[in-house]
């Protein structure tokens, strides 16, 4: 009853790999981060015309997607190889071995056929509810206010501090929505779980951007690159955590219909 | 009948000097453009803390704001002794002469008691209307849709070509202004004036927010700078093209009003 980790370690690496920053993408500063660009596509733009304007990216903006290409593939090689040792440990085989057995023979308390699973969800939501209401959701409203940014060049290399707030309710929201399949069936109030996941869709742009702008940041206090280089990290920073704002106001769009919806 | 060039030569040069781009401000990348800082404060933001976070702006941005205050300073300097060289000459003493004459004996035209001016002011409402059709207004209207800095890596030295209809549009509406004024006095129709108003300070704030990014961009290509100094640049000009953005959408907010209002 072994999972076999050869079926991870043989995986294809380049699957893993980052798109071609110079590639098909209008906004140079965007560039490594196609996801973005894809949900831009879904805006009011033209078409996209990038084979003319492909040549029009500076060598800094080139040498800055190289420079990110090069530190993320790092980072997620490392990950990788972690992730493989794990696979391989006796640990996880002991592991893997438990939830085959419980897979076949759930452990049920006596009571867990009658018990009630609403007022669990019930507060699942409120712990929701609870951590929307104390996110700045009034300043989100307002387009171009220009919050995410207020921290732009501090120098510190944590996280933006005022991030994490976001952060933790995109996974209550990922929990609630889960509570309230459990409850209602997967067919349950289908319309009211097309907004959670417009809201959950936005908290993920909100987590993406957050963390290309500090994957950008990051990669400017690399020594000695050429300022070039760190005038497009500069712009992709910047234009990232515009991104974050931009998620944030869409959240609000999303949570405030949800709440008009339900009342 | 001479205007004193003297009362010009001898203005406080100071009176001119920038502000100085660590004070005050709490979005560093904005610090050199204290008229954007001050019409963000109009938002929705809280009130501003900059004594705590003054500290927390980086070498970078420091070093980034004296660089744009020499170069700023330097292209100020040459204006006002242009300025300076073409009040002293003999052709500005002659037309400020004339203009003496002029005033107090205005040399009008036989028929210019009767002429109506409601068809030139119909003209110049026209030409706005037309120049405001070109204009991307569904985009604009669009928060977050990021059209503004589209080319935001290009290495053309040139000002954004995608900012001159807006400039255009800007030069229009201001005729479009005095034209109702010498028709319809100072009074008439003050609730749309305002309207007007807004859309116009909305175009001087994109007019503003363009030649901001551009000087960043400019100030950028500077040989030998720190990457730190690039970096900062880069936030600056990216923070400044999405101004541009947002201001453009305040322009589409404030004339989408303007055309219910007048319909």
């Amino acid at each position: 009853t072994h999972t076999d980790p050869a079926a991870f370690a043989h995986a294809d690496p380049a699957a893993f790999a980052l798109a071609d920053p110079a590639a098909g993408s209008r906004t140079a500063g965007a560039a490594p981060f196609p996801q973005r660009a894809a949900a831009r596509d879904a805006g009011p733009r033209n078409p996209p015309a990038a084979a003319p304007e492909r040549g029009n990216l500076t060598v800094g903006a080139a040498k800055a997607g190289a420079l990110l290409d090069r530190q993320l593939t790092l980072a997620r090689t490392r990950a990788h190889s972690t992730a493989l040792q794990a696979l391989g440990s006796s640990r996880f085989h002991a592991i893997a071995d438990k939830v085959a057995v419980l897979a076949s023979e759930v452990p049920l308390a006596k009571t867990a056929g009658t018990t009630d699973l609403r007022p669990l969800a019930t507060a699942a939501q409120d712990r929701l509810a609870d951590a929307v209401t104390a996110l700045p959701l009034v300043v989100a409203g307002h387009p171009y206010n220009s919050a995410a940014l207020v921290h732009g060049l501090s120098p510190d290399t944590v996280p933006h501090p005022q991030d994490a707030p976001w952060h933790q309710v995109r996974l209550l929201l990922r929990l609630h929505r889960y509570a309230r399949e459990a409850v209602s069936g997967p067919k349950g109030n289908a319309v009211v779980d097309l907004r959670l996941l417009a809201a959950g869709q936005a908290l993920n742009r909100h987590r993406d951007a957050s963390e290309a702008s500090a994957a950008a940041a990051q990669a400017a206090r690399t020594p000695r690159i050429a300022p070039a280089t760190a005038y497009a990290l500069g712009v992709l920073h910047a234009d990232q955590r515009h991104e974050v704002e931009a998620a944030r106001f869409a959240f609000q769009q999303a949570w405030q219909k949800e709440t008009v919806g339900a009342s």
